[in-house]
């Protein structure tokens, strides 16, 4: 059964949301706002030291959920999977150095291979990776992206296929994030997210919605109760599975960017409230 | 085992991969370039008799596959409901007009509800039709649609739906059409294209390529060779499964509409020789 969301606790807003803000506008307007948590995409990162970023969240009292993100494993290429390999150590550097309990994994797809080759590549990749995640405290949540992306962006397009992984890997470093915008078409949903509770692998829960019609394959996301996902019964399923983490807003969308961000904000909170 | 495509004696064309061309366009040059099978879109049926439709591929020996497309059956709104079952007796009565074996379904959503719904709906309106589909000679053929049509399109995204479906319905005038650009990504693909033959509900198999990156939700289709789908393997399955029908190129293209249509037809035949 779903919960009612009646407060802000529970809330955490991803940083690409409000693309146009760098992290300490991030931080200070989500404080402002009555945002305790956030998670950090690695783009925000960029121009400023790790100890800074960490000051200023810190400052806030900012719970930091996580950091967004690793993977793009896959590829023909020794050369480039190695890449990923190291930069993907990066990015487990710098969850750790943030306070970020878990870095998220788009795990990649090469479309010169089959998916089951980029499969192979990513299991391995994370099965590398799992000494250094280990090491610094910071668990890997693989997340299941759309079909639309499989010839890209992510080889793993259900969550029966990352739960499959999470288990085959089975360790306490590797989990998931349920993401209902890849998922929501799923017949299999309700089924394979109560197993991934069941299994201890359900990590992070993220929410938007599924405009009609799309018009962009990667920017065009709606804000809870802009489209068609019947987000509060996702939510009901993954809370019955023992969820008790953050509910992260992360909507990829060229027409809020082009908005005030602080009056998007407010969207975005009556959003939560209303529709997620 | 895939086997060789060693001529064009199983190619077949949709005219909407021709979008320029009229019916007898089509015909005439699809016939000319030793392409002896097609499958008709009812735009090209508008504006000509269909008495006048029938001779002309009649004239030509072409070999009429299947009519694209009937469906768009679950709506919120009743009366839109009852609207679709007319369209897709008119459909039918095409279909029967031109001597076109079978309808395609592109089934239909409706975001202002759920999914399950939408597929309730769709099954009552085949059952609905299924007197007059048997009356007419002509078989309904389920395809089911790419998960990133799930708000609009189709609320039938993956091929074990269809065969579901198909096998609740349990009518040897219901079958499903195979299209490897809403499949391709599906891990259960094989599995459940062996499911489809077994069960006689095999009709027809569709092929284009995914582009990638795929830029438009609609009309951004590869041309077979052009993208990440392993097309030879899908078929090699297909034909496992006991299929012995027409390959149907049936590619949306802004770009290659945009190209002299002679020439593309050119390239297609050296796609389906080479890629498919």
């Amino acid at each position: 059964m779903t919960s009612t969301l009646s407060d802000y606790s529970k809330l955490c807003v991803h940083t690409f949301t409000t693309k146009p803000w760098n992290l300490k506008q991030c931080v200070e307007y989500y404080s402002r706002a009555g945002i305790q948590a956030i998670t950090i995409w690695r783009n925000v990162l960029e121009n400023i030291e790790l100890k800074d970023a960490k000051a200023i969240l810190d400052d806030y009292g900012m719970i930091t959920v996580s950091i967004a993100r690793g993977g793009f494993f896959p590829s023909t290429e020794e050369k480039l999977r190695l890449e990923a390999i190291d930069d993907n150590k990066l990015a487990i550097d710098q969850a750790a150095a943030v306070g970020a309990p878990s870095l998220v994994l788009v795990c990649g797809a090469d479309g010169r291979q089959s998916l089951e080759t980029s499969r192979d590549q990513i299991k391995e990749a994370i099965i590398k990776l799992l000494p250094h995640a280990k090491a610094s405290g910071v668990k890997l949540a693989i997340e299941p992206l759309h079909p639309m992306y499989a010839g890209d962006r992510s080889a793993i397009n259900t969550l029966a296929q990352a739960n499959d992984m999470a288990e085959e890997i089975n360790s306490d470093y590797v989990g998931i994030a349920v993401d209902v915008y890849h998922l929501w078409w799923d017949p299999n949903l309700e089924q394979e997210i109560k197993r991934c509770g069941r299994n201890g692998n359900l990590l992070a829960f993220h929410v938007c919605d599924w405009n009609v019609p799309t018009i962009d394959f990667l920017n065009d996301r709606g804000l809870m109760g802009d489209g068609c996902i019947n987000i509060p019964r996702i939510r009901g399923w993954v809370e019955d599975a023992g969820f008790t983490g953050f509910n992260e807003v992360e909507v990829f969308s060229t027409k809020y960017w082009a908005t005030d961000q602080k009056d998007y904000l407010e969207l975005i909170k009556n959003a939560y409230l209303k529709y997620t």
